[in-house]
């Protein structure tokens, strides 16, 4: 049976052998969320990057540009990165170019793998079917914070791990253990658990809390963003 | 009030500032744990080492030498890592040096910190006295299992961040919140737990498994076994 392997950190993931394998990325609060949102509202490919500069340049080109940096939108772009941005009429059949302080970091770290699909809880239940499906080994890569554990990609991992684990997935790998565990104790009340986390605090200190109300939705998309070639598409 | 942070890997120390911080190393199956019985035992001083190599270079100055790597005792040494090994009174009033796949490297890692403590749960109350008593900032590291995260640490570490909590400390980074939820929901059977782990599963095969239900005891010592100048004391 496939395997199920969950990882905390992008600068964990030398430590893993990815080839063959299918990375799903999540950064729930918000890179991953944000993309599924923009495709959403009809955004037609997203390119991830791991540099400001690098995304600038994709503004000659028509694209529509977001960038985000420790929680803030970075000055010259259009877009940051809270999902609310990319509610708006004007990114429909446009490109998007965005860098973020972990998500688009993660994705650049999943490279080597055969597969790289987009994660949050508002298309969880679309990532688990995708998986089960395709039968593949899965890692499941926390973007974290600055390469730091966070609680909120791990829950997710957890509630993706469950499912997959409940469906035939072999789980014997500490790191999704206990982020299933950790799933079973919050998800009654998975943001009020969220809400203790630092990266929660600091969206509190900055008045952006309502991203977190709408980043912990469950299953509002049906669709699996995928990465392919530099491009991410659904 | 003093912060508490938790650390799940060796290879995620880099993004901490350990300067004028504690350091609380766990590796509780079983580098930490088999440190505490060596003292208990009358060993008079630890020396952790890297290497095999360097381990070996103390044996012509009547140490007793110990050496694991995956799990297995390496040939050469008359110690492996299990707890059992160091109960035996051939090492009283002698010193130790050893290496170990995790613990060792785990105490290099932490080199940059102000101190640097023994932590493991036959220790865990006189661990966490000694942290209230002094109310520096504090570094829980989990040794891990070749610099993936594992279970047995974070439960250690959960049930000492939460003595450090409940007494005052504060506790906002998203690691220790994770492993504090972990052991409240796993303490009422931490043993069972704990054997769902990989590293569990492996001592199993290997016919190893009493040393779990050894390294799981809590609170069979008083005593903190101190890193100071390349040995560790108490």
């Amino acid at each position: 049976m496939p395997q199920i392997e969950t990882v905390y950190s992008p600068s964990l993931i030398e430590h893993y052998s990815l080839g063959g394998k299918t990375v799903v990325v999540a950064d729930v609060l918000r890179a991953t969320t944000s993309m599924c949102v923009a495709f959403a509202h009809g955004i037609t490919h997203i390119v991830p990057l791991v540099s400001i500069y690098e995304t600038i340049l994709y503004k000659p080109q028509n694209y529509i540009t977001a960038g985000e940096r420790n929680g803030q939108k970075v000055e010259g772009f259009e877009k940051g990165n809270s999902p609310f941005d990319f509610m708006d009429h004007d990114i429909k059949d446009k490109p998007l170019a965005i860098t973020t302080t972990n998500g688009t970091q993660a994705i650049h770290a999943s490279l080597a793998a055969a597969n790289i699909y987009i994660g949050a809880f508002v298309n969880l239940q679309a990532v688990a079917n995708k998986l089960l499906a395709e039968g593949q080994d899965t890692i499941i890569l926390c973007a974290g914070w600055k390469n730091k554990f966070n609680l909120e990609d791990t829950l997710f991992a957890g509630a993706l791990a469950g499912l997959l684990y409940n469906s035939g997935f072999e789980m014997n790998d500490d790191a999704s253990i206990a982020a299933e565990a950790l799933y079973h104790t919050a998800q009654n009340d998975l943001t009020a658990f969220i809400k203790k986390s630092a990266h929660a605090q600091r969206f509190e200190r900055m008045g952006i809390d309502r991203d977190i109300d709408f980043c912990m939705q469950l299953d509002i998309y049906d669709f699996v963003p995928t990465y392919v070639d530099g491009k991410i598409v659904i």
